[in-house]
């Protein structure tokens, strides 16, 4: 958590995620969070949209992050959507502890499940557009990206319902190169 | 629509989609849908459980259809995957005008395309637990499941987007072979 410290955004983040844990994401005020942050509501929503934000800042850096690895890759339709899988990992995978009790608030809230996939449906959109930006045709570059958001999916989850940290981007590496394997035909 | 008429599911089916397209989803009614169909709100309650279950009826023979062509099919792990894809179809493409004016009405809602989404994530669950039981280890399970439901997604969304009706089968076919082909190392 020290990363956090010293600067208000952090704080908020760490004080949001004492409430949610403690005593439920619903149940929480963006007053209390404020105020076990030590910093006023006003300072609050420079931050943050609303309480729900706080859990899912950071979706525009990682898509960007992806697009960008995406656009900048050799190779295959899936090779681009591998490295956009691997750019992600050091941004996404650097705390195992804090993402670990993020993943326990949003598994604990229906409205907070949905709002993640939302999340996963607007990445795989943005790397379908990236792909057809390299002139992957419709409907591959859908296709591709929708594998790439899967195992995405399920590297995020096996790292977090981990108790230790096995390494993000060596999840990722895994699930992507059995996905190939699984798919020959 | 032929099919709906002379039962209260289909004509309170069709009358929900006549007033969800005209004056939107949530401004709908079951008061109104119901002296639309003819029927009392009691009858429409014997039906469907809300407004929204009339779109999403049906999700349960869905999943059945899919795990049971998914359990009954013989090779590997994708095989067994492509072929709870393909018996979905006959099920699920029956009706293009039908499903088109579905879609239009889910697309113009955020609650109702949320609700797509859980429906794809419950779907992908089922698939793996399938796949489970037919002693495919985790992480390749889930895996293959996420395939083929991004497959399903991608295949179902163009054979609604097209005017004329290409044929579910034929789309799903397709996604499924060219998902197979993309990820080729």
């Amino acid at each position: 958590m020290a990363r956090w410290e010293g600067d208000a955004a952090g704080r908020l983040r760490e004080a949001a995620m004492e409430l949610y844990a403690s005593r439920g994401f619903e149940q929480t005020t963006v007053a209390e969070i404020a105020a076990r942050a030590g910093v006023t509501a006003r300072t609050f929503f420079r931050h943050f949209a609303d309480k729900r934000e706080v859990l899912f800042a950071g979706s525009e850096t990682l898509q960007e992050t992806m697009v960008s690895a995406l656009a900048g890759a050799t190779g295959g339709p899936m090779d681009a959507v591998g490295a956009a899988l691997d750019a992600c990992t050091p941004f996404l995978g650097r705390d195992h502890a804090y993402s670990r009790r993020r993943q326990a608030v949003i598994s604990a809230n229906a409205e907070l499940r949905e709002r993640e996939l939302i999340k996963m449906e607007r990445l795989s959109a943005a790397l379908a557009e990236g792909l057809r930006q390299r002139g992957v045709p419709e409907p591959d570059a859908s296709l591709a990206a929708q594998a790439g958001i899967g195992v995405f999916h399920i590297a995020f989850a096996r790292w977090v319902e981990a108790e230790t940290d096995t390494g993000l981007a060596a999840q990722m590496r895994d699930a992507f190169t059995r996905m190939r394997a699984l798919a020959q035909p």
